[in-house]
């Protein structure tokens, strides 16, 4: 399909044809999900033999008594499953509740209120407050923003990750840049894996950032490659460590994505003194995370390769997903201009552009033929994208077969879309 | 002992003996503890049918999949038993993860930085913003206010709750007044039930108070009665509808010190305003509470009257703790003027004040001793009782025989500091 060199009568005849498809797709009255970023009931069921893992026995090998209050840094079994996931020291790694959202917020509130370098160090202090935002990327981080006041400049994301030209740009010429966002592996949502000079470049952002300046490395995905050849991430901890900005970065990943999306446990890994003025602030929030989930955590991972081995079982149920979507953008649009998609090797979504101007006419479209997507801006700051080209497909909840179905329906409705816009201009 | 009516040479004799009884405790070397206000191993082993309780069904009445994302306001069954805590319509309850402090912290954020009731309402519009508390208080409720930056004016606690008068007084004159903190069954630490008199003024506050005045109702003691015959606490929640005030109150709980201390379930309910806006934040700071273990405690609190028996077990183990404290309090202090106290009949603290000016020299002592005691001071704001008089007393988790030991020692203690104040003066 080249739009651009077909004639108005062609363009004309594949639109009758495409709104004739359409409309059949319509007539089926689909009910499919393309949303939601979590996992489904089997991946769930990958880890049902977590309740009960206790067998009565509540106390970690340290001998602490996982029932009672306490313990703001998690159990030192939980500290080290967190080191293996974010590849830091344990004993830079906090083990918190479930939900690694929830220790964003709370690191981001600190950093802005009170300070990860001591009271004078709050952003708060600056008359404005900038995160730079890799585009397209996740909603919830720019809502964390947006909550607590920060405001957001975009940079664009390629293959390699962010556009790290114009993140040292911004932070050379905007002095009221604090921080980045950051999802490093099968990033949210184009599912690339940011490159070793990528990472590189960002722990030596320290350098040339002002003291205050953070990255929020949402290491979301770490683990969750689609198959063992994926692109690993190089250890930012260690390039810090290199560049001698430890301060500068805060690591965070979870276990929602890897055993109970919603009882999982989460974890924050950073410099000795980030920890010290967040626990400062922590200790006036919580007296200590749930340390039995903790512990049963600690005990389905036991042995070794535990995880590594659960996470193939979590890929080969999600890879067909992927191949699906994979294959139906392949076939549809490999061969000409109307969409364009990173191909992603882990993580939980594709991300597809459309030509510029149509993401929210796709949206639309597939919504009233059925398949519900993520709304158009979403994976923008404050819900704008400029081009209104991206869209986040979101394939791990529904089964192969609705994957698979969704699918001929989005197609057929960027098509269409792509078509019409054609024979408007 | 009357201190007053004795001579210079009986005070000096009672010194001698007090001094030698002293030492050979001292030479004992004990090492014992009444500072935590925490459950004892035998306490949380009621609760150890939790891990397992599920039997790999993790769905809820509802059809909910416990283990997922989602679902702010926590499941049905968590909110019902919430519900049955606080006394409050199950529809304005919500149930969250592990600690009321945390959300206690959260609301007092949004309130401050968000507002309860729209950007208008926020306590940071004010030029400065006062919590009232009641003291003897407890100490992480002074905490939150000092975290966030909320100042804070005292009013003294009778066997009754909050001295009212000054409470109503200082909302009339002080208009920078925004809130109250309230332990009002089994206060920490004083052990008192707050009068239906107390309850009944506390709900008309609103009435007097600015739209945004809040009060910070900690019922963490509700059910946590040592006898059947425990004074019962007024319905806060239908006082607030009778007077019109629903908005005025938050009431918070948890089953902290009912199951797990570190991995209990939270509650907070309040009017629909208040829950409304207070979701609005929420929603940035997380995607949802632990479901899986609010199902356990749904599950585990099955049936007519399993709460109630449970915390008959509980109390069973508690009591004669209680009794030991309050016995040796009774044969020491009953007849004379050293020391005064309330005969807590539930909750997990007897405060005790000494005579002014002595409680950081009791505690020093004991500790020199070999028996820890909270720091004198902490049941205030900023940690300072301006009488120095106040002992908060903690005897849940040592042995019987311990609290018995221990309070040997606490008794030679008041008498040895108060007969050497005698001399002195």
């Amino acid at each position: 399909m080249d739009l651009q060199a077909a004639s108005k009568d062609q363009l004309q005849q594949w639109a009758q044809q495409l709104e004739a498809e359409y409309e059949t797709i319509k007539a089926q009255k689909l009910g499919l999900d393309l949303t939601r970023g979590k996992p489904s009931a089997e991946q769930l069921s990958l880890s049902n033999a977590m309740d009960g893992i206790l067998d009565g026995n509540y106390s970690d090998d340290a001998g602490t008594d996982c029932r009672n209050y306490g313990g703001l840094d998690g159990i030192a079994g939980a500290r080290a499953l967190g080191a293996e996931l974010i590849g830091a020291p344990a004993s830079n790694v906090m083990a918190g509740g479930n939900s690694s959202l929830t220790l964003m917020h709370q690191a981001m509130s600190v950093a802005y209120h009170y300070g990860l370098n001591g009271p004078e160090s709050a952003w708060n202090k600056q008359e404005k407050a900038t995160f730079i935002c890799p585009v397209p990327g996740y909603d919830r981080h720019y809502g964390v923003c947006e909550h607590i006041g920060i405001n957001m400049v975009t940079v664009g994301m390629d293959a390699n990750g962010p556009d790290m030209d114009a993140v040292e740009k911004l932070i050379k010429e905007d002095s009221s840049i604090v921080g980045m966002w950051a999802v490093p592996r099968f990033s949210n949502p184009t599912g690339v894996v940011y490159s070793d000079d990528v990472v590189a470049r960002i722990a030596k952002l320290g350098n040339i950032a002002n003291a205050n300046f953070r990255v929020f490395w949402d290491n979301a995905y770490a683990v969750h490659a689609l198959s063992d050849d994926a692109p690993q991430l190089a250890n930012i901890w260690q390039a810090c460590k290199e560049a001698g900005t430890e301060d500068s970065v805060l690591q965070f990943a979870s276990t929602s994505k890897i055993t109970f999306a919603g009882s999982g446990v989460a974890f924050l890994a950073a410099s000795d003194a980030n920890l010290s003025d967040f626990k400062k602030s922590l200790g006036f929030m919580t007296i200590g995370p749930d340390k039995v989930n903790q512990l049963r955590h600690v005990k389905f991972f036991a042995g070794d390769h535990a995880l590594a081995e659960h996470m193939n079982k979590h890929a080969a149920i999600i890879r067909p997903r992927f191949e699906s979507v994979l294959n139906h953008l392949q076939a549809a649009f490999g061969n000409n201009e109307l969409g364009q998609w990173e191909s992603a090797q882990g993580g939980y979504f594709i991300s597809f552009d459309t030509q510029p101007g149509l993401a929210k006419e796709v949206v639309s479209l597939a919504s009233e033929a059925g398949v519900k997507l993520t709304p158009a801006g979403a994976t923008f700051p404050y819900g704008q994208d400029p081009q209104n080209s991206n869209i986040r497909i979101a394939p791990t909840v529904p089964t192969v077969e609705q994957v698979d179905e969704a699918m001929k329906v989005f197609v057929c409705c960027v098509k269409l879309a792509s078509v019409k816009q054609a024979l408007a201009a």
